[in-house]
């Protein structure tokens, strides 16, 4: 079921008020009776509720005939409150920062005045959305049981920063961009954009193997061709919605709020509930070490790094080829049966 | 010695010939009589004669008391024939493609007609430099008595190659790049194109470790004082320059050549002199990986990782700590050791 959660006048962790705030969302299976079998895994970066579908399904570990399974869609993916869909004063640029607490605690109205939750059986979350899953288990650890974060750190790391203020720039430099005030998208700024990009999202391994060349089934008789795919593939993003998710990503920091003031060490102190951290072994954006630094830091968490060639995208449930996939299952049926 | 040699008019691999082309070059210490001891250090992507200088010193491998170190500049560098210094026809944008066979060749013609040269004792490079050090053993096999390639491959990667096309995408999404027909620098394009470079050069960790905020002696508050000061470094680059030594780069391929036929193992495996290839291990252009499937077709290489956090810059004499400078140093001194 796909629908939207209004959230009124949203208060952000800034400060500001985003006024008629909204949630998109989608929802799999059933609320049971005690609604004890809810099952969170919220969007990433460029991301929106259709895309999760993938890991989704009857005999996988997110199983929509066990568990009820929310799919809320992070601010600024086109479906929840966005630059492209909010009207003055917070259009385009003029959105307010939102942090993963701001998207968590959007969540957290939802699941509780819409679906009267009280307990989440886990968190999952692949980059933008693990970083989500790291923050909720932090701001509500009674609620929270689990948390499973796929290819995401609890904080963005300065090298991570760094890739995307590239990215960003890439953008920027096209005056078409315009400081967001654009009436067509800004084709080069979003193809320099895209292209710098795609040298991030895999490993240098999967494209020395070619694997770009036959991507999603599809054939391409050269990097420009498949650049050209990914181009057209992601033209309907909105130029301002990709720059207010990345700024987003930029602040994500499980630290920033007043409970842990900033101390990164007590944050992810405070996790105590199971975790099973689950980064990709030649990711670029989120390599192994930060998140095993992370789990030093953390109680109950287990380190399980995904063997691929894939990079970032080997967590991504449309792009990471079938054995990615069984090896994510895994380490969620493995979560999923502690407590 | 800071000079420049005229080449007259230059064939390039592609057939056009570059009418009144010329290489600057820089050498220390002097040829001996028997001119027995020549190295050759070519420059890299963005470097000039003068950055090759950190790695050359009395008690250093590259001693200008025992050796005669000839530093040839490649093209588009600004010191030999480049898109900013040569007239129309060639001027800009219609510089022609140079290979790093169009490189090594006219060093070649430098080295044997200039100072009478047979034989060199090692060539070593850097980076696009390193490249250039394959080529001249595939090539000169007769002349060539050693190489000692630093982060740096035969052949450009498809990952590499794709990074290069994002930071060039990020330089000409400016509308002020006018494809290259600029008056003045394009700045917003510069920026990006050194915002999204510096996510490369460095690894995660070296950003994680917080050591740009330190780099070179200098200190920094943040990231982007730490970006401010690499464009501003940066800035008395020519961006046509810029763009076509990129595509150079992007154009390595060691099996590029007749004698090869596109036959990257032939030509690999042609090279029968010693080797040090030294990649360092968390290099993001050239991961080992590269050079360890390199390494394996050739007869007489050794593969010695540079064990270091900063990235593709550990080979850099300028940007590099002095432990990767001392470990460069150790491989060079026991590649020259050999025969």
């Amino acid at each position: 079921m796909e629908a939207r959660f209004e959230l009124g006048d949203f208060e952000l962790q800034s400060g500001e008020v985003l006024r008629d705030a909204f949630l998109g969302y989608e929802t799999h299976g059933d609320l049971n009776a005690d609604k004890s079998n809810v099952v969170v895994y919220p969007t990433w970066y460029a991301g929106k509720h259709e895309d999760n579908r993938g890991l989704i399904g009857e005999g996988r570990a997110l199983d929509p005939s066990k568990y009820f399974i929310i799919v809320p869609d992070q601010f600024c993916n086109g479906y929840s409150s966005s630059p492209s869909n909010t009207p003055a004063p917070h259009d385009r640029m003029r959105f307010p920062l939102v942090t993963p607490y701001d998207n968590v605690n959007a969540q957290h109205k939802m699941l509780t005045e819409l679906f009267g939750v009280e307990k989440i059986v886990m968190v999952a979350g692949f980059s933008m959305s693990a970083q989500q899953a790291f923050h909720w288990a932090a701001v509500y650890p009674e609620m929270v049981e689990r948390i499973a974060p796929i290819c995401g750190t609890a904080k963005t790391s300065p090298h991570d920063w760094l890739h995307l203020e590239g990215i960003k720039a890439a953008m920027q430099a096209d005056a078409a961009w315009a400081d967001g005030e654009y009436d067509s998208q800004p084709e080069k700024g979003f193809r320099a954009f895209m292209t710098v990009a795609a040298g991030w999202i895999a490993s240098q391994t999967f494209y020395r193997q070619g694997l770009h060349l036959s991507f999603l089934g599809m054939q391409f008789d050269s990097m420009q061709a498949f650049l050209d795919a990914l181009v057209a593939g992601f033209s309907s993003w909105d130029a301002n919605d990709l720059i207010c998710m990345l700024h987003t990503w930029q602040s994500a920091d499980v630290s920033n709020h007043p409970k842990f003031n900033g101390d990164f060490k007590a944050a992810l102190g405070s996790i105590k509930c199971p975790a099973m951290v689950m980064p990709c072994e030649t990711d670029l954006y989120f390599p192994p070490e930060d998140n095993e630094i992370e789990v030093g830091m953390m109680s109950n968490a287990e380190l399980r790094v995904i063997p691929s060639v894939y990079g970032h995208i080997a967590g991504h449930p449309g792009m990471a080829p079938p054995e990615d996939h069984s090896f994510i299952d895994q380490g969620l049926n493995d979560l999923l049966a502690r407590s």
